[in-house]
């Protein structure tokens, strides 16, 4: 069914500008581009960016990932009256600057193509319909292809055609590029330039194709190349122009100018039709393993294409040296950084659905080793300290204090000091990719080292205290509450790390004797240590009620103010938004599953099922769910614990996340965490897939009360299984 | 699936305030409500219809459907705080005005229940919880009942609240009540007024009910009585407060205010709880035979419901002297007037679900003939000639003019004049609501009698030239085109309802002699009239190109500038909007299904498949839907010609005109002929129910490509009869 493949806008929405700017964000891995317009609209934020390009720009407390030049622009006049988006509010015959008369948006899912249908008059009264299109190859990712259909619908217009590469782009008006260099030969136009801080060089080129002749124009104030083509559309006539474009950088090759302006001839030697097929058919091998089809909730259906749409275009395909950032590649929030939302929350279904492109996301944490070597150190410990927020460079990038608030007052910034699991999150990921893939060379040869030094930075973080280890001064998924001691999900999860380092160095020695031997002698892994890891394992303290048998988030927290969380619906913000900062952090007030995320990631290892329904019963009235992460995190675990009804309102929460911009901050990218979360939501919550006691792939749904059935593929160990997960019972339409 | 069956808002979207107050009316077929908010808010247009309750108010061109006192007002401060909808920008603990942090809006359309969830902020900081619900009662159309529940959710607030009935309405500033009385007593205040021209008189009585003391109040500067209670809340501690109203008018009882007063001690003797259940079991009735499910379409399956629920708050269930107006009783668009709109689009679904008040509408018809005599007289003619817009009286209320533009012209309005196929619309509705109830007695009594004298007017009105017959002067569905002659729709319409006067004649002849002796007498049957039927019904005419083999809309039409309608795509208006009226009569752009009308009125009894596809070929490019009353009829008609996609196309269209307020102007009344359309493009079109040949009910499936299944439920001469359609080849999620 075509909408629950399409993602649509009509009419034009100005007030949801930047909302939809992001939603029809399209990429290919290599670099992604926002839903801007070719012809410019005031309130736009022009972005594209390209994987790994970071720059560190004066005054800005960290790097963050650059906006490379604009590639989109086409700008158009018809009868000497710039095409542009003007809703008019009376009918005006000839209206002075135009007017927008239609306009249908279409992003389609299934093939990355963005499409925008406009009607527009232009002051002579002439009317023409404008069909844009445009796709980044999935074939060539180097490749940006642009089309543009022109029919005279009344009138026979004199039609001007612009179109150039826009070198001036800022990140919010932060400079990033200098070096800037501009270069046209007959038909092309190309533009090389060098990021000030960090030095790299980006190459663009790219070629307007018409009908008519083209020349290239110098455009002095704005230094660049125009090409330029003009001609009369006769009443009904129609005409296509074509824009081509190719982006390289000197991560790929020494002269990106150059390969640019190559792959450029190569691109519209091809020609759009073709380029396009080689596309789709790259984004239907893309589906063939990614989709998943739900029957009986066709706004779940289209989510779950949403948020795997979004992790597709950001994913890359043939780099493992960059990983994905909390906002995707659609937005400057996070400012490109890379988070824990990677690992426990976007590599997952990249593992069990495109485990090549999990394997690139685990080399780039394997390549940033020495990053997570250089913060251990730096904090005066051993073994590998991941950054809470990580770059091209693998140091800590998390800034340490907010920007100033309206009172002039900063917020300290503790994070990237206390957050950290990072270390476990990223072994997590490791571990969970080596089991579905069944990929012992990687593991071997790259993730195992990561599982083993992170472990040994455990080995030696915790203190010990007489009878048991402790962890102090750490921050839990549930960020309202910083500096804590001994966070049980941290706790926890280092336990189940040591335990898991343990469990493959025993894999280790059997099956790759010299790989063992040679971490063993690298990483000191000798008996002493291994000692005190079992050691830990035995006594790590782990907070936990005896008398009301649940696991406590950390010590004290019970004895801070309740705060009583569902009172405050149907509020429109978070409770810490509501009652304030200072207030919230006195509170039993939860940002986010905390406790609810060790249930998630342990499941029934954890505990027994009235340990697992007290602590939700406990934690879940207390959590505001002030992160994106919660909702889907709360869902999956609701599914296990079979809350059928908690399970289908938290999912469909995590649904609307982007498609409604429930936080209202949409504008700043995608959130990739609960975009990966609303499938594992689905996959590992709802149908239950899991690896049985003899390693087999098995599921064991419990789907809302609505929904008659799940499909899915995962791979397993390089082959893949298909699942039909039927819901027994189904509610039907009547009730 | 609950949100197949509720309307949401979440957050408050202001920018939408006019298309939700429409969307979210409620009402009871005595009266609606729109969906205004009890404590008021800036341009709002609150309002409540009774009806049947017409005024001609002073300076206004026609008489209109009467805002009624406004029954919904309870105003809450908090702390002293007015308690409003006021979003707040930034979380300032302490807002002046008070802020709104928590806001969702549902109307449960199973149940006709609309409720309100706010969470508010104080100046005080103080927050508190409050939920509005209100009904207006199915079980005793003339209770209205509120509930308020307010929590402190934080601090513990002095709470007031005020209530009162608010007799200062106007309809858009056009005073309609005169000689208003307010009254009160110990608990209850009581409004009674009168409409200034036609004299009605209206009765109101509120009631407000609190576990604290409530006190009366005079507020003299509105000149109304207003009970006010007000309490301290304690944190955490919660209270309900009701109120009941009750509304009469002089068309129900001699006294209205009494009567009102007593149904409200009546009411809250009852109490909420058990008004709500037997108000929600009526609803189940109504349900029980009205719902339709479609599975495989949740939009779809949604927007049936929705349409349905609005035929079903604006029908009358025991008032057989009043009529749904094109915009029900939800707005004040075309002024609540009656047009053909109640025939031919929202009666069908009610004669085939329910029948009774189909009866009831087609009973107002009867009850007007006179009128209708009247205005065939007054224009030369015999017979009955019903008026184009229709009020109480009966007598033509369509405006002659518009209101002036901005250029200070008024446009001349002919409908009134010439859209004369209403006679022969009403006729339609009788004879279709007889061959499905199997009504005997309505149709020998009442419904014979409208059918018949409609019939008088048509044999006298056509013109005799010579060899044929023809009709000048004539507006048919397409009202682009007004004032021509031999439109192919009333022309083709005319023979049909001869022909059907003569069947009834000899229906009548043998099944009610005495009745069909009456009338024969008292319409003057004689042979002369009867063989000039038999005359007109063979030499009718009938434009038609015998080379093309089409229906021509009109001579003439196609000798006008032809223009390409689906070039003017994504167009946000109609084309007549884009090019002007001036140009637009001089083409061929038609604003709705006119032959195609035609098509679904008569189906194949019109032509063979070779001509209707013909026809279709050749209207639908021409139409540019500047009717809402047009996409259902084309998604009908191209159904029946298994032409799938586009069908699917025009059903989705029509299925968003006021859900979507794709036309803008939802404010004024929910569009009541596309929403009736909307259920007969469905269940007519879709699942082709007819009568066989054997005058039993059968289905003749062409269901969208991805629809699985639909469900309904028809009464059939007093009896259910449930019909489940399957798609044999249903379109998989992949597709």
């Amino acid at each position: 069914m075509r909408r629950l493949w399409n993602l649509e806008e009509f009419p034009f929405h100005p007030e949801k500008l930047s909302h939809n700017e992001t939603l029809m964000t399209i990429g290919n891995g290599y670099l992604a581009t926002r839903g801007s317009f070719e012809e410019g609209f005031t309130g736009e934020s022009v972005t594209t960016m390209v994987h790994g390009i970071y720059d560190h720009a004066d005054g800005m407390l960290v790097p963050e990932l650059v906006n490379a030049p604009n590639w989109l622009p086409i700008k158009i006049t018809v009868d000497g009256t710039p095409f542009k988006l003007i809703n008019q509010n009376e009918m005006n015959l000839t209206p002075k600057n135009g007017a927008l008369i239609g306009y249908r948006r279409n992003l389609n899912l299934k093939t990355a193509v963005l499409t925008r249908e406009t009607l527009f008059r232009a002051e002579s009264g002439a009317i023409v319909r404008i069909v844009f299109e445009r796709f980044a190859s999935l074939a060539d990712e180097h490749i940006l292809a642009q089309r543009v259909q022109i029919v005279a619908v009344d009138g026979s217009p004199e039609i001007e055609v612009e179109a150039y590469i826009d070198h001036s782009v800022t990140n919010m008006g932060a400079q990033h590029w200098g070096k800037i260099e501009t270069k046209h030969d007959q038909n092309t136009v190309s533009v090389g330039a060098t990021t000030i801080q960090s030095g790299y060089r980006i190459g663009m080129s790219s070629v307007l194709l018409s009908d008519h002749k083209v020349e290239i124009l110098m455009d002095t104030p704005h230094k660049r190349a125009v090409m330029r083509t003009h001609f009369t559309l006769p009443r009904e006539a129609s005409t296509t122009l074509y824009k081509f474009s190719s982006v390289y950088t000197s991560r790929d090759i020494g002269d990106p100018v150059l390969a640019a302006q190559r792959k450029l001839q190569e691109a519209y030697k091809t020609g759009y039709d073709a380029l396009l097929q080689a596309h789709c058919k790259e984004w239907e091998l893309y589906w063939d393993s990614s989709d998943v089809q739900i029957e009986g909730d066709e706004s779940a259906q289209f989510a779950l294409r949403f948020v795997m749409y979004h992790i597709l275009i950001c994913a890359p395909r043939h780099d493992d040296d960059v990983s994905i950032g909390a906002k995707t590649l659609s937005g400057f929030g996070y400012k490109g950084h890379v988070f824990w939302d990677t690992e426990l929350f976007i590599l997952p279904p990249l593992t069990l659905t495109q485990p090549q492109m999990a394997r690139n996301l685990l080399m780039y944490r394997y390549k940033r080793l020495s990053g997570a070597r250089n913060k251990a150190k730096a904090s005066g410990y051993q073994g590998a300290m991941y950054p809470w927020e990580s770059t091209d460079t693998g140091e800590e990038t998390t800034p340490s204090w907010g920007d100033p608030q309206q009172d002039g007052t900063r917020i300290r910034i503790w994070t990237g000091d206390s957050e950290q699991h990072i270390s476990t999150d990223i072994t997590y990921g490791v571990l969970q990719y080596w089991h579905w893939s069944g990929d012992d060379n990687f593991l071997k040869q790259y993730g195992a080292e990561i599982v083993l030094d992170t472990a040994v930075f455990w080995g030696n973080r915790v203190e010990d205290k007489n009878s048991r280890y402790e962890l102090s001064q750490q921050i839990g998924p549930d960020e309202y509450h910083e500096n804590i001691d001994n966070s049980v999900f941290t706790n926890r999860m280092v336990v189940w790390h040591l335990e898991q380092a343990f469990a493959l160095l025993g894999w280790l020695k059997n099956n790759a004797p010299a790989d063992y031997q040679r971490l063993v002698k690298q990483l000191d892994l000798n008996d002493d240590r291994l000692a005190k890891w079992i050691d830990i394992i035995q006594k790590m303290y782990i907070p936990f009620d005896e008398q009301k048998q649940i696991h406590i988030q950390f010590p004290g927290f019970f004895e801070m103010e309740y705060v009583p969380v569902p009172h405050y619906e149907p509020r429109t913000a978070s409770v810490q938004a509501i009652i304030g900062h200072h207030r919230t952090i006195q509170t039993q007030v939860i940002k986010q599953a905390d406790v609810v995320m060790l249930m998630a990631l342990l499941g029934d290892k954890l505990a027994g099922r009235d340990v697992l329904i007290n602590n939700w019963n406990t934690y879940f009235p207390r959590t505001d769910h002030g992160s994106s992460l919660s909702p889907a995190i709360h869902a999956w675990v609701a599914a296990r614990l079979q809350l059928g009804d908690i399970a289908a309102e938290m999912f469909e929460h995590a649904a609307e996340i982007d498609l409604n911009d429930n936080k209202g901050n949409v504008r700043d990218g995608i959130h990739g965490a609960a975009s990966g979360g609303l499938w594992q939501a689905l996959v590992l919550g709802f149908c239950g897939l899991h690896l049985d006691d003899n390693g087999q792939p098995a599921v064991d749904p419990h789907l809302p009360a609505h929904w008659k059935s799940v499909s899915f593929t995962v791979y397993y160990r390089g082959e893949k299984r298909h699942f039909t997960v039927n819901n027994p019972v189904v509610e039907t339409l009547n009730a």
